[in-house]
């Protein structure tokens, strides 16, 4: 049996473009990958479960956090931090477990500066950018001003996948998945992930 | 759509390591890719379709394709003349098709410097070397001495493996095939291969 060096699976993706059901369906059918959960300071929703859905800490506890390295990325937006504890990552890499984790563009950048060649980068896109449109506006009623803004944004987001290492087309969602997980089984499957590589090839087994 | 450049496919494996089946459920399961057809000098056997099997020429039409590089890569065995056709692989790139190609270690590096990064490969292996030994074995009545041969040969190709991308397990046929399949899905949805990224990334369809 193939033994690899545990990857870091980052999932990023403009807003609208379906990515929460994609981690979702893989993180089912991969019940073996570690999700990385993000932390936050902002209040706790309704229906919301602490350490399932979010981290909820303190101001004080992360920027304790930020001040000591014991988050890999973070960004405060409105007043509120947001970011990614690093200890539970490293616990999960430590016992040979490989990491998923839906962060953006800039979080995506920070974990390269820590885990190197063992972040395998996937960026999620829309079928069109049509498509696009019609989610945000599935998702509920925006005004047309605040929907363009949106969109604007979208396609600004849109360029972050210039530097992924893997493109995928979020057309129909089972098939999406199906791709993120061809990916995951083929970069475990790489030679210089290979830890038992000696073993498997010259071994009198 | 993701349009991607054409990769070429190699996939070897030392002897005993149940390469031919391997091949032949992804060339079932992925008929959109171009198999390259190995041309030989030696004699057809009964069952052997030209074309299909070998592609069969002479000793002088091989040797003047040697001279006039229309061959990617070649070997002399026991008199006779193996190699893989140029002019078929670059149709097949030229229409935006992949090439599945089964070939050894020779081939592979030979492929590799015309073909660069295009050049995908997979090195299959036998799940132990006790699995090999019967898997050569079942093969067919051989004497003791001229299987110790063959396994000896065997455990020295095995570590051919060193210079491959990718190593797949081959314990399972179907699981094996299928992980082979992974490999050519995510190489397809590597951003450097795709060659409408711009479009895809900044397109207003």
């Amino acid at each position: 049996m193939i033994k690899h060096k545990p990857i870091l699976i980052v999932i990023s993706a403009p807003s609208g473009s379906g990515k929460t059901t994609i981690v979702k369906i893989v993180r089912e059918k991969c019940p073996e990958i570690f999700y990385s959960v993000s932390a936050t300071t902002r209040k706790m929703r309704p229906g919301e479960i602490n350490g399932k859905d979010y981290i909820f800490v303190s101001h004080e506890t992360f920027e304790d956090w930020i001040k000591n390295g014991k988050v890999v990325e973070w960004a405060k937006i409105y007043g509120e931090y947001y970011g990614t504890p690093k200890e539970p990552i490293d616990k999960a890499l430590k016992r040979g477990q490989d990491v998923i984790l839906d962060i953006d563009v800039h979080g995506k950048r920070s974990l390269e500066k820590i885990y190197g060649k063992d972040v395998v980068s996937i960026f999620l896109i829309p079928p069109s950018l049509d498509i696009l449109r019609k989610r945000l506006i599935s998702r509920g009623a925006e005004s047309k001003e605040k929907l363009e803004l949106r969109l604007k944004l979208s396609r600004e987001e849109m360029k972050w996948g210039y530097e992924y290492d893997y493109i995928v087309i979020n057309d129909i969602k089972e098939k999406a998945a199906e791709n993120v997980i061809s990916i995951i089984m083929a970069e475990r499957m790489r030679r210089e992930r290979i830890l038992n590589l000696k073993e498997l090839l010259e071994n009198e087994n």
